[in-house]
């Protein structure tokens, strides 16, 4: 590839950046996409714009860039969480180190690689990329001391780099632990692994131990509930309520949200069965509730204790409760936002099948994808192409333009659109490994995404631009260090293009919301549904945070080597920092995302393993690359460099990584103290009862206000429930499970409730009738 | 090699057998060996039979063997300790597996080997013993799949045995915790990264940390000294005292136990200065103790601390204390005799760069000693020797048994006795390491010398037989399976060999304590010493655990492929059986070693690792195998066998690892009550005060007998500290360096002690003039 097929490459993106970052910033002022750009309250807001045409809409403005950019850290931090924070530290990591790679490697080794060899040069558009990088440069040359101290240079700041942001995150990371009001989570241990007897129920069972063995500190418990059986019963009844619904689409509104669409000749809705439906809603709930109830006995595997301190609770799940470590597993519990309800059931027993399970399918998976990835980069090699397909050779030979546009831009382009099944099929493997929180599960799809891309799209690619066949990779990792070496600077060229493609593009794509803005038009406008206030997602570290760190290991790899790449990087890095600090900044919540659940910064031990396990590999591709070029010094010179790299890296784990893992008892008790000495303590034990609530679906209807539809006894009117805000304020009365009257009574409410159903179906006949 | 050469050396290891426990059977009678081969008790028991001739003592005799038999278990665990019956549970695991292994593999598959090709045979004992190994089964053979069954029967049964021994170690580890009446370490926590501040004295920061978060349970608190510092200063005194005592030497006893031999013609010793040297021993304790309250300030940087409960130490141990991981870390605390005191004072900090840089320094000395390795491998191959040094030919040729001696019997000789030095080396480096207990250390080393023995005697052995450069071995892991399929067979040979050097024979010198016997000798009737009453040693479990895995380990991957060996190991295991049951059983306090520490049964894990190892091992090599037969049915059988092996595996970790990691917070609980309910709460508290003493010169010496010498203050009578019986009593009132009044008065007390020295000094001269 040539230094005009870059360009063109180059051009083409650009030109689609500033595209849609005009676009977006149109974009985003028209109020029928607000709901795609900002979130459902500043709609709300908006409303009154709606019907306006006003010229300033229509004009590209950079306004939201100062803005995003002015954004403070503290901000973010409020109101994105910590996860975010940790985001922005990344890229800004990236951008500090990238910045003083780029000056030392354009500045430094670029010359020195360009005139390495004695030949002739051509005019620089004309020059083929790789008489910019190492490969250029001659065996034996007296200026490869150069790359080696550059490479000393740029893995020295990056550890001290790594190092502070490591060190700011564990700050934060306690400063949000302690900084919080109170944290039901800090208070709560998941049990998992509850023996089961034959003569006391499950929840006797949960607190004759703890009374026993945790008197000092037990507060209470709230029993988990096998949602299987629940939502079989549930289905039962739903299919019954939708045999008859479906004789009366045309009067009943879409109150309980069933898969039916408002067709364009509707018209205004009716509310005719308004109340109705919300009542079945209602009920359903209420079901849910009673249901479970019911099944206590043979269904509880999990349980919520309660303790009177955090330190209380922290202790319970950090030690080994029983001499059967599989029994009465305790660990600390997600925020209740963040529980995953559905896999809280899962017997204990069965989880470490199941992760060895998802690890093996995450490996066949990753092996299975090389068959595309090997395709594609078939495509950017033309000579081997036109090899085994050779009618291409004619058409290719004739259009210029299509052989740069073949070789600069369509393998990425084709890379690309597999790629976006792969965090999909990774969050699936993740949900079946059976994480007991959103963010866990979010979190190990980030690792497996990440394993995924670094291995798919880095090594594979090195390795297959140079032996073709894959598998025999495997046979030989002495040679691996010489046979990166060989392959890393031929295969700077597609590296350059794909942060031209995978990076700036995809960035504003990912601004511009494309699939958003597009879903959002074919709802509204071809399938005229109603809009969704419910839905707003949550952002996807997933899938974010594994790109970023590829394009650091990219850069980390052909800094020394092939430093051409650095400031398409670099840009990358900018762009990047201004889209997702826009994204997340002080208005996220009113903006694309919505913050549901958080790590708590655990996404920062990832960053900081992949950094090192970058610096190392390029520390050992140097190896290789002054192995080949024959220089005993700069090769002795960098084998320290390694030690020295995996050393610090040891020491990180040592120093910060265990304030990732648990919490140091010191500020738990601190603060147990200070809300024991404040009495803010019998406030804090006071929520804790309506914290967990297991069925989401009755989140928002507060206990008073349910009436019971039907039967003999009460026939209430009924609250409207479509008044639900999205925010939950804890003070509200919710559904307690562990409220002793609602403990006593599961069966005669359960009757109750089916009376209900059973007279809602009457109720549904005699409209249709 | 042929059976007659195998028979030549079996002739020979099976005489050398016979002659050793012979001897043993009669020198264990003789009354000059009794301290070799009883503790020191036994020996003033027999004190009487000293002089008396009884002809029985020369006759050979079997009741040993019959006594070792019967101990039962229980015994083995009261005398011995938990790593003793973990021992014996690895070998009564051996031998059960391979009494199964050798009936299968002699009776099923040896007979398919050998008629394995339509070959004319020879006579048997001039066969080569390649003909038995499965290189002689045809390729395709329709009989391959009895080997892949003998492979799923060994495999399967060996797991089912593993998982028995393990839960019933795991139940014993219980049993001895909650059995066992008060162990200190259990209240007690070794707290390490102590942070030092300018104003308070380090004991005041440790107390002043526990009464603010660990108030409720926290005891009381003992600071441990740096050792160096005091011992600078003892070494000073002592060089001055040496001086002095150069000069009188033919007078002064040898009561300080300084290196001087008595010589043949001194006669009885006088006792002359044994009030003067015993008074100086008594003072050398006081200046240690005193030295070090003195240096209080700078030097302290670990300490021990009490808690009312064993679960508030636990839980002391098992959280994270404070924000910096590196300070106030706390774990359980080794038993008092077994605690490693020159290690405690290491900085926390210094711990991991030490553990990475000795792990570096053992792999180095792995692949260092290579080069005696692959010396012995040109041995065992005659033919390759005779080509290197051609000049071995002809005496080769004409000397049938030579050449019989050198295949035979030498390479495992010479390669024996490099391996004496591997353990020592390996205990260097664990030292090195800085762990704070002699049982973790011990443990440690056993780990290195495992690794060591596997990839010395086994993979370099193997690899080397058919590669010769061994380091080529590393560039094709997957080919290994294949390399190792056709290197087994061909070296079983040289591994039933070793079995018989190696395995036989150092068992039975391990039972006549060959060395042991030497050096009596030398010391009693050469160098005329005087019986060192103190030292017994403890069992090298760090040498004798890798030994019994590596014969597992040989026995596992031959089983099947070469399972001539099956036999002779087996003898082995039986042999072992006896001899270390002999060593360990009831009388072990009045046999050969002295139990003084314990891990608590965590040899087993390790030993758990390896067995599943060899069998994944051999699993992967018969892969290799079939696959090299081209049985693709049964390669395709032995896929599953490995992840199920592995799975088994992973429920291991799952199930009982925890427990050899932690103890269960149940029976801990349960303990404290009981102890509380039972009011023995009290007395247990009281022991805590005297349980740590960390300067053990002193031990002995109760604070009421210590007197000072010379001065002008006090000059008493010093009892005799010849007395100690070894036996420590914790309900004497020893050195407690936490009693308030001794630290009140350190630096009076140090020039006190100066002043004793002085004055000794001087006593010493006047006893010169």
């Amino acid at each position: 590839m040539k230094i005009s097929a870059l360009l063109t490459s180059a051009g083409i993106n650009i030109g689609l950046c500033v595209l849609f970052l005009s676009l977006y910033s149109v974009l985003r002022k028209q109020p029928a996409n607000v709901r795609v750009y900002f979130g459902r309250r500043i709609a709300e807001e908006n409303e009154r714009l709606r019907g306006a045409f006003i010229l300033e809409r229509f004009v590209p403005s950079t306004g939201w860039i100062v803005k995003a950019l002015q954004c403070p850290e503290e901000e973010i931090l409020a109101a994105a969480g910590l996860d975010a924070v940790v985001f922005n530290r990344i890229l800004v990591f990236s951008i500090r180190i990238f910045s003083l790679a780029a000056v030392l490697c354009v500045f430094g080794i670029l010359p020195l690689n360009y005139f390495g060899k004695d030949i002739q040069h051509v005019r620089i558009p004309s020059e083929s990329l790789d008489i910019f990088t190492i490969g250029n440069v001659e065996v034996k040359s007296r200026w490869l001391w150069v790359h080696c101290v550059a490479l000393y240079i740029i893995s020295g700041v990056a550890c001290i780099l790594l190092y502070i942001e490591y060190k700011h995150i564990a700050r934060l990371r306690l400063l949000h632990l302690t900084s919080a009001t109170s944290h039901p989570s800090h208070f709560t241990v998941l049990v998992r692994g509850i023996p089961k007897t034959a003569k006391k129920s499950c929840s006797d069972v949960v607190d004759d131990f703890f009374t026993k063995y945790h008197s000092s500190s037990y507060l209470f418990h709230q029993v988990v509930y096998k949602v299987g059986k629940v939502q079989k019963i549930m289905t039962g009844a739903k299919k019954a309520y939708k045999k008859f619904k479906h004789f009366t689409d045309e009067t009943v509104d879409q109150g309980c949200r069933s898969i039916t669409y408002r067709c364009c000749l509707c018209g205004a809705s009716s509310n005719s069965f308004k109340l109705l439906n919300t009542e079945c809603e209602q009920n359903r709930g209420k079901v849910d509730n009673q249901v479970s109830l019911n099944s206590d006995d043979e269904e509880c595997t999990a349980a919520f204790v309660f303790f009177k301190t955090r330190y209380a609770a922290l202790v319970a799940s950090e030690i080994l409760q029983t001499s059967n470590p599989m029994k009465w597993v305790a660990n600390l519990a997600p925020e209740p936002e963040d529980v995953y309800w559905s896999n809280l059931w899962l017997p204990y027993k069965q989880l470490w099948c199941r992760r060895i399970f998802t690890l093996l399918g995450s490996i066949v998976f990753m092996f299975l994808f090389l068959v595309p990835v090997t395709f594609i980069q078939g495509l950017s090699q033309l000579e081997q192409l036109q090899q085994r397909l050779p009618f291409l050779r004619g058409i290719l030979k004739e259009k210029y333009y299509m052989t740069q546009l073949v070789t600069g831009y369509l393998p990425s382009v084709i890379l690309q659109i597999f790629l976006y099944t792969v965090a999909p099929i990774m969050m699936l493997f993740s949900t079946l490994e059976g994480p007991t929180s959103h963010s866990e599960r979010k979190r190990s799809a980030c690792c497996k995404v990440l394993y995924f891309t670094v291995w798919n799209i880095f090594f594979v690619n090195v390795l297959s631009g140079t032996v073709i066949s894959q598998l025999n990779v495997l046979s030989s990792p002495k040679d691996i260090p010489v046979q990166l070496a060989r392959a890393i600077p031929g295969q700077a060229t597609f590296f350059i293009t794909y942060v031209l493609t995978s990076g700036w593009a995809s960035l504003s794509s990912e601004l511009m919301q494309l699939f958003g803005l597009i879903w959002n038009f074919i709802r509204k406008y071809v399938l005229r549904m109603r809009e969704d206030t419910e839905f707003i997602p949550s952002f996807p570290y997933h899938t974010e945070v594994p790109k970023v760190l590829l394009f650091g290991l990219l850069g980390f790899t052909c800094s020394v080597l092939a430093p051409l790449i650095l400031p398409f990087l670099l840009v990358y890095f900018f762009l990047g920092y201004v889209v997702y600090r826009n994204q997340l900044c002080s208005f996220q919540l009113l903006n694309v995302y919505r913050t549901r659940y958080d790590t708590g910064g655990l996404y920062w031990p990832i960053a900081h393993n992949t950094v090192i396990f970058s610096l190392v590999l390029t520390q050992v591709i140097g190896l290789g690359v002054f192995g080949l070029k024959e220089s005993p010094v700069a090769a002795g010179f960098t084998i320290p460099l390694i030690i020295l790299t995996l050393l610090f890296n040891q020491y990180c784990r040592n120093r910060l990584l265990p304030l990732f893992r648990t919490f140091p008892a010191q500020d738990l008790i601190d603060m147990d103290r200070e809300d024991e000495q404040s009495g803010r303590i019998d406030e804090i034990h006071h929520q804790l009862h309506s914290a967990y609530c297991q069925f989401p679906d009755t989140e928002d209807v507060p206990l008073e206000k349910i009436k019971i539809v039907g039967g003999d006894e009460e026939q209430g009117s009924s609250s409207s429930s479509g008044e639900s805000t999205g925010k939950e304020t804890s003070e509200d009365p919710k559904m307690d499970l562990s409220h002793p009257t609602l403990k006593r009574l599961p069966i005669t409410r359960l009757r109750h409730a089916v009376r209900s159903i059973t007279f809602l179906i009457r109720l549904q006949k005699r409209g249709l009738s």
